[in-house]
């Protein structure tokens, strides 16, 4: 099984309550494509990056087994940057800086191979250029996941409403659920949000966890409590690659198995806050992993 | 079994961004007693009211087996009476108006039957009144739970140590345990508030769940996502009495069982948002609450 994977590659400045860290490797591919590695090869990226990036990171990926033959390097240009600082509760962040660089003229080309992926992860981007994503393929995935955010329901809504027509699963959280709907009630936003094209609705809720809506049905997944959280940044986007890389591993896109998808997806994301950057997604095992799942059936178990 | 309850019985008038309402029936000690009606009998209440508290809902109580022998009625006087509004989200309120009445002289005092009960629930009030409720049983009750806010920790903090070193289950809302405890991760303020005194904690978080902890173990509940949410005002209580309502019912303050009772309190709390004041919680029957519980174990199911 393949996944396609879209989304930035990049640097981030963060400055959390736990402590702060500089010009770190960041990027909602990086995040989605590591975190799908742990289940499925091969991950292929699309993205772009300057030539400021470092080498040992993209050869730890694709030593993971993730195809960067679709991550466009621009000589003598940037990589995409963002600085952020969270909140005392780490539930908000005030976006501090943002340079663009490479992504000011980002074009996803797909390579060949990639036009025909079983599945597809178009993280946090510009509706734009998911559309171009969607429009290279000529195939059409069994599942095609998106995640966006508030910014783009505030100045691009008509191009996002045209690409939530063509996906399956939304990853929002439940703030932008209650405003792309216009429903206070994440049961009602679902039903509104469903008629929008994604017969799946995730709702993240960062430390209060998530949720899963599919025509009626709901399935509720709690954050695991940690003893420290260090950094949320990228927690969302190593959901993603969780949920989907379990979806394409398994190839099984039943309500049951998404249900575990949505298991996996916050194990991963559990891992990811506890250090800066992608720090704490290297290196994990299978049984590290099993283990996190075991805490979750675990802790919701009466 | 018997269980006792002091608290609040007040009136409320209510603005949520659903609707309002202009004194209706409240208080911390109405919710809970009601609430664990449903589960065990007698519910010994210790409170105080005015002349102008109704007659209808006294006796509404009085045959759900609720006994008021405890409760004050104070001719000419007025009780207590609160005034708040909701903001969009509908976690956080404006307090617009206290008037204490009855309960700024209010001296709790406990009928001879009442001083051995098995289980006590001392509602949110000033730690004074709490302790000076423990000051009268004559027997330890099997389980004694406490909830307490924010506001008490900020004025009375000595006070409030001295009765939770009595009590084994505290209930309070997530950023009342960080302020508590003075640590953010809920794993670790557990841990400082089981040296306070309390072997159990409770951490609600409203629309997000619930959170038990003992001493290294976690259980968490989520909350059911509701249609419609017209006024959260009295849940912590509602849960409370449905919590200790099953405890007192089951006479097991096992962890598996305090599982359930905390799944039995949010059931209690997700009929009480329901409607404004007391009116949903009104002539539930036992299908009814055993339907919301099977909606909770179905919610986390995979």
């Amino acid at each position: 099984m393949s996944l396609l994977t879209v989304g930035t590659v990049a640097f981030d400045d963060i400055e959390t309550p736990s402590g702060r860290a500089e010009k770190v490797v960041g990027g909602a591919c990086t995040y989605i494509s590591l975190a799908a590695s742990y289940f499925v090869t091969p991950v292929r990226v699309v993205s772009v990056v300057g030539d400021d990036f470092p080498e040992d990171t993209l050869d730890y990926l694709r030593r993971r087994g993730v195809d960067l033959e679709g991550l466009q390097v621009k000589k003598g240009e940037k990589s995409f940057f963002w600085a952020g600082r969270y909140h005392s509760n780490f539930n908000s962040r005030d976006t501090l800086d943002t340079q663009l660089n490479v992504l000011a003229t980002f074009d996803p080309i797909l390579p060949e191979i990639y036009r025909k992926s079983d599945y597809l992860m178009l993280g946090n981007l510009t509706p734009q250029v998911q559309i171009r994503v969607l429009e290279q393929l000529t195939h059409r995935p069994k599942l095609v996941a998106l995640d966006t955010m508030n910014f783009w329901m505030d100045i691009a809504l008509d191009d996002l409403k045209k690409v939530l027509e063509k996906v399956d699963v939304l990853t929002i959280n439940d703030e932008e659920a209650r405003q792309l709907s216009g429903e206070h009630s994440l049961l009602k936003a679902a039903k509104v949000i469903h008629d929008m094209g994604p017969k799946y609705l995730i709702i993240k809720k960062g430390e209060h966890g998530a949720l899963l809506f599919h025509r009626g049905q709901i399935f509720f997944a709690p954050a695991l409590p940690l003893a420290e959280v260090i950094d949320p940044t990228g927690a969302g986007d190593t959901f993603a690659g969780g949920f989907m890389g379990w979806i394409a591993k398994t190839g099984d896109t039943s309500f049951d198995n998404m249900k575990r998808a949505v298991i996996y997806g916050s194990a991963m994301a559990s891992f990811c806050v506890e250090q800066f950057s992608i720090e704490r997604l290297k290196g994990l095992t299978p049984a590290m992993i099993e283990n996190r799942v075991e805490q979750f059936a675990e802790l919701v178990k009466f």
